[in-house]
């Protein structure tokens, strides 16, 4: 059970059993600021209720930067690898020791305790994960040598070396709501270890939970003055600010993700942009996986778990399932049974095993799309007119499975992502086949591929790989030892391509 | 002596003695187009006389695409890493065979026999070194493992690897005007190692250099189907019709980049762009550096060559020197004394040391930047209205040195880049503050340090790597191995940072 006096120390003004308006602040030049003029409210994803409100039109934004620059990066940069690496370590115990408090927070998004150890859990994991790397692969000293050097002249006296030093700005961290912890974490803990300054800026409907998270962080005491900043609301004309020293990540919609790419100032100043956005992640079932084989358990409990984990709502979510057009009956009978054992409710309730989207906006957005994938497949499983939590003011849905049998005819499915428990089964001709269909997505996070034959994995490799932030291979020598394909380990890899080795 | 027939293999309709008018053509869908509708004059640096057309708006860019991602890029997949570079090295060899007709058509760009060493020679070299490299540092296969497996499980049947296959797209290069040949081989080679097919736009007035030597590679029969195409003229809606497989480059003037940067289509579709614009590239003196040391000779050595190779027209050249402020006047009369041995001429006439700049156009833009640099630094060097061709109806100009006593007031020193035989002297305080003055050209491709002293080279090192594609260490242990900052084999650590370790 946890303590009012825990309540306290994440700022929230509570009493165990009645918790008030919650004001979410941001940390800017070294101080928590709550919210004035232009604070949002933020409803609760169970019941619809109002629980916070953020944002403070009067943040000085331009100073935040500058005290990310001249304050933040300079006492980082006289850190080694190895001393950031410690001090990653140190905050992600110190967030291990007191991650009841974010669990406890984390409800109100909609997300189950399961849900948790992928956000809160997995965040720290990930951060553990650049620690170790950073003692293991990185040199304690502040310059990194990038290979061996290169002799360029006819002599050995003129000699090149790639080296890596920490850029001199801030990192603006722009997130997605649907990991508020993880979500900062993966992307803070790289920023760290290269020795630079962050600002976050997670997204308003769970900015409660990463304002927690930042909270712990800061009062842990571990990270120097200005290494770390919250926004929490509106980030103004900051990116008007930004200049060739600085750098700004994005996860969120393409929409989002084209305006700020758009920004003139990014654009004039060419300064380092990177977006993780709508992405039409898929699974292939091999040619070679007849209904007997433990591979085909393996490929429907995968998507099993990618539809309801987060009801849908990651980034490496299956939104396109490819089978051989002679498994397409056997697929949706076998997913419509496992799909039927859903649990849909409270997410507090531990017989639930999906919970809520995380408002009711993101409900009608989903449900929006799914009308669009609806005008091209049919709903074999799962109606959000009919189902349990049906009447509740919270921001429920089932999850739903579609059919196409026509993919190449299709169009909005390969673009269309609806970001909740929402998937569509379509048949394939052959390998050739199947990589045309992945390659439709225009370039996705992850494919998977369950398949004990390894030219099948090959074969998709040529194809595909290109199109793909990782392949994931998966099979029954490798699935007791398997992370699943949104594994936070495998993260780091991103924009390159994982493959599991089929030995 | 060059024969007619080898002018007529370069599609020259010319007798020796008489050159007619060049229609340059491009290279599209395996056939060459001649110039249409939309054709534009050439004009010789030297003469002012028009030498050639070039243009044809009827050309179908849309087909040509097709073309290197259908014909091309399936032809090049099939081939492993040692295939592709065997084929770079075959071009290469040939290339150097025929490189006597690159020279001779090339004095017309305003270039002398020692700037053609370096865009002509200069570009083979580069295709040799990645040749070379695709040899000895790649595999002999389709898939490049980037780096060792990864254990990611608990156990080791569940593995990571990083690798990299080709892109299915094409690779369209945007080149600018001052390396015909080099600017294009820099980008083919790699292209092509990588197997990925070239769309070649190079800048239109010293297109028929290109035109050339893209005739030279095609009629070796070296390379397959699609692997090359040129547009000599405009590339119409091409960038319109990219997608995620597509890769842009471009070099050329900072306005042009932030056009094509801003291309809608690029943008939506995350199109991946490179671009290398005005830079404010600088050499150091190192504080520990007195008149009578070599490192003093080395330092007056680099800077004469880097204002008047190529009359100044290099993306690398120096346009800052920051020397200590007790060096200014022996710097100013040292490089002085330099450069009144400048032989301004005919490129042709091998007594000629620093030709002409490419075009009236071009002449123009450079006097018109000397100004603004004038409003802020006084010329101690060379006048525009009185030097041996300044009556010339060429586009000559000569070295012009300029000194600016207040850097940290001035403005347009450290963002504005006059294209031409000039450069700006200024004095610092420290290392600190000469680090401070590198940094505001705000990202340069290169910036030198002449020191003998190993602490100068690290502090500028830590302090300004960051800042810059490269750093460039010399002194008297490595000059006479040193390759010049701009040397072409560097050019493959762009985006690194190059540092000559002074052991």
């Amino acid at each position: 059970m946890l303590s009012t006096e825990r309540y306290a120390y994440c700022g929230l003004r509570s009493t165990l059993g009645v918790v008030a308006m919650r004001q979410i602040s941001s940390f800017a030049t070294g101080e928590w600021l709550g919210p004035g003029a232009g604070a949002k409210p933020i409803s609760s994803a169970i019941t619809g209720n109002v629980i916070a409100e953020v944002g403070n039109d009067a943040l000085n934004v331009q100073s935040m930067q500058d005290y990310a620059r001249d304050v933040g990066g300079p006492s980082l940069r006289t850190l080694t690898f190895h001393d950031r690496a410690r001090m990653l370590k140190a905050i992600a115990l110190h967030l291990k020791k007191y991650r009841k408090i974010l669990y406890e927070i984390s409800f109100d998004t909609g997300a189950t305790q399961s849900d948790h150890l992928m956000d809160i859990d997995g965040g720290i994991g990930t951060m553990l994960v650049y620690a170790s790397k950073g003692r293991r692969e990185m040199p304690d000293t502040c310059v990194y040598l990038d290979g061996p050097p290169e002799q360029l002249g006819r002599l050995s006296n003129f000699m090149g070396q790639h080296v890596c030093t920490p850029l001199q700005g801030a990192a603006l961290h722009i997130n997605a709501y649907n990991f508020p912890v993880w979500g900062m974490l993966e992307k803070l803990a790289p920023t760290l270890l290269a020795g630079m300054p962050a600002i976050i800026k997670p997204a308003t409907s769970t900015s409660y939970v990463t304002e927690c998270c930042v909270r712990l962080i800061i009062e842990s005491g571990l990270l120097p003055k200005g290494a770390l900043q919250l926004i929490s609301g509106n980030i103004g004309d900051l990116l008007n600010h930004l200049d060739c020293q600085d750098v700004v990540t994005f996860t969120g919609s393409e929409k989002t993700g084209l305006m700020l790419r758009s920004n003139p100032n990014l654009l004039a100043n060419s300064i380092r942009f990177t977006a993780e956005q709508d992405s039409l992640n898929a699974i292939v079932l091999g040619p070679d996986v007849t209904k007997k084989m433990p591979e085909f358990d393996l490929f429907i409990d995968e998507i099993e778990r990618e539809i309801t984990a987060k009801a849908g709502q990651k980034c490496t979510a299956i939104r396109r399932i490819m089978v051989p057009s002679n498994r397409v009956d056997e697929t949706i009978k076998a997913l419509s049974n496992r799909l039927t054992r859903t649990r849909i409710g409270d997410p507090r309730d531990p017989k639930t095993n999906m919970g809520a989207l995380v408002s009711n906006e993101q409900k009608s957005d989903v449900l929006a799309k799914t009308a669009l994938i609806g005008a091209e497949a049919e709903r074999v499983f799962g109606n959000p007119d009919d189902f349990t939590m049906m009447k509740s003011k919270g921001a429920f849905l089932p999850p739903m499975l579609f059919y196409c049998a026509n993919p190449d005819g299709a169009s909005n499915l390969h673009k269309v992502e609806a970001f909740g428990p929402v998937s569509t089964i379509m048949p394939y001709r052959n390998i050739e086949h199947a990589s045309e269909l992945l390659n439709r997505g225009k370039g996705s996070l992850v494919a998977s591929v369950i398949t004990h034959d390894t030219d099948v994995a090959k074969d998709i490799t040529v194809s595909s790989a290109a199109f793909h932030g990782r392949l994931y291979f998966n099979n029954r020598d490798s699935m007791s030892d398997a992370t699943g394909q949104q594994s936070v380990q495998l993260r780091f890899m991103e924009g390159y391509i994982l493959t599991i080795v089929i030995v």
